[in-house]
């Protein structure tokens, strides 16, 4: 059966200040293999470099920031830009801009 | 290493007439276990019901469009809607607006 649904109606979870998570697809929607979420980043708001071992693949959608490493800055996110993060690689993400900084964010289930 | 880079900047592979493909991220740029797509179905373009032993996470960027099904259509496709297409489950598209229709769709790199 296929699922269909709207982002804007997932709630979001609050994850720290300004940060805020909503889970689109995950193991209880009966995907098999990866969630997908939507990650927002409101202006001004700093998401302090941290690792895990599981990789991200990340869209984004809206917002302008900066992807960062503890040795300063990697790269900038604009709406169409794609990431790869590696399992176990440092990263995080700075809002650098006036509105929402939002993204895809898909990781695998077993993470 | 993270890799960071533009959708639009990616060539995009056609697969039929008016419907093509941009592979963002896949095995060969160290994905571990997904790969994510923009795929674009030109204005009027039906992209006919089919199937596959892999599941769809799909995100909708812009355009209008149908999910469709052999039954008929499933459910309408805007910007911000998600679709989970289970594997083995067949599944079409259409595009009814004016504009491209366009969407992210992540699949397992085992498919």
């Amino acid at each position: 059966m296929m699922l269909i649904g709207k982002a804007a109606e997932v709630t979001p979870q609050q994850v720290a200040e300004g940060i805020s998570i909503r889970w689109l697809l995950k193991a209880d929607d009966g995907a098999p293999n990866f969630a997908m979420r939507v990650i927002e980043i409101a202006p001004g708001v700093v998401f302090e470099p941290h690792q895990h071992p599981y990789e991200h693949e990340i869209y984004v959608l809206a917002g302008s920031g900066m992807l960062t490493n503890p040795a300063g800055d990697v790269g900038e996110l604009a709406a169409g830009k794609f990431v790869l993060v590696p399992p176990d690689e440092v990263h995080g993400y700075r809002n650098t801009g006036d509105a929402v900084l939002k993204f895809i964010c898909v990781i695998p289930l077993q993470s």
